[in-house]
């Protein structure tokens, strides 16, 4: 069976739990706190798995691999249907621009080990907040205009949920966390929004983890 | 012909020079001058290309294409021989975990705009290189243990240079800039200087672009 470390509240283990959901595929989660203890995720038997020290990581038998867009596509792969990317290669190309743009230009600049970095260099919670609401203000309205093209359906390409979705879902996600000023990509915003409603978006949500906290 | 938009010393650009030596294609350089007046990124003809406001951005006919990997998806479409993915399936989404990282978990944190926008919430010149050499040795020291099973030869995966050397000579030329530790990852250290005299390397230079200030 197909195991994923992950953690709950990390964006990107919430892009490949999408992705597995929406393939209707089971797999053995296996949580890792990136908070707890200095963070889990820096232990010898962890690093052992994934010498980067990250979640997600897939493992498939002989196989462990990080970084969730090469998961996307190994996981496209391996179990092409439903497919999650076009069949034209160039719409797939763009999408997967899209995605891309998430994964370097907005996310990185957010997650947990990067704010706390940013701390320890002198910047307070405030600077903080605001540093991670720019990236993702900034990067989420490009790519409201970039997709202004594309009808009001279901999905951010085109009318079934493919890799765009399964990675704008998690990034509203963080926008909201951090209080971001939405105005600036509507239309991505109500996507992410509806798509949540989604069954697969819905079991893939990080407060129905097994490692997330339990409500307050 | 195809144009490509870069900056002589963004990395994101350099990598897809490349490529497109690698592949003896020509192409029309358009540089785009980050650091001037405010950043000619910024400026409304060029955000009218690319909404995002960064290089590179690739144009073959009616496509604009931002994003470097999604461009070499699109090189290696569009313009298959020579390879620069392996054909096996799962090698070359091991190649590409290798390319994630160095474009999510590394680049982004150093590249103009992020250490411009750390400066301006008061982190030093000293504070903010060592930020970027923070996240350069961490992220490359994991890919040589990644890595470590492959043999010393002319690229980071087999003997002819693709995706992976692609990413990993900008990065490594980064890391010089930034003055690296570069003990921790020796073997891509070398490679990358070996693949640095590759005739494909060495017209991708930074120093050999038009757009390059003279050598003082």
């Amino acid at each position: 069976m197909l195991q994923l470390y992950g953690y709950w509240r990390s964006s990107a283990a919430y892009r490949v739990r999408i992705a597995l959901a929406l393939k209707g595929l089971a797999y053995e989660y296996r949580a890792v706190h990136l908070a707890r203890d200095g963070g889990e995720q820096n232990r010898p038997g962890f690093r052992a798995l994934n010498p980067e020290g990250r979640v997600p990581l897939l493992v498939d038998g002989e196989l462990r691999l990080g970084q969730s867009l090469a998961i996307l596509e190994y996981l496209e792969w391996r179990f092409p249907e439903p497919a999650l990317v076009p069949a034209d290669p160039v719409a797939r190309i763009r999408m997967l621009a899209f995605c891309q743009t998430i994964a370097t230009d907005i996310h990185p600049l957010g997650n947990l080990a990067v704010l706390a970095r940013l701390q320890s260099l002198g910047v307070d919670p405030i600077g903080r907040d605001a540093w991670a609401r720019h990236w993702i203000e900034r990067g989420l309205s490009a790519l409201e205009v970039e997709t202004a093209d594309q009808p009001r359906e279901q999905a951010v390409f085109g009318t079934q949920p493919g890799w765009a979705d399964c990675l704008l879902v998690p990034q509203v996600y963080n926008a909201e966390r951090f209080g971001c000023d939405t105005s600036g990509f509507p239309r991505l915003y109500e996507l992410a929004l509806r798509c949540r409603q989604h069954p697969a978006f819905a079991a893939a949500h990080p407060a129905a983890q097994p490692d997330a906290p339990p409500p307050a």
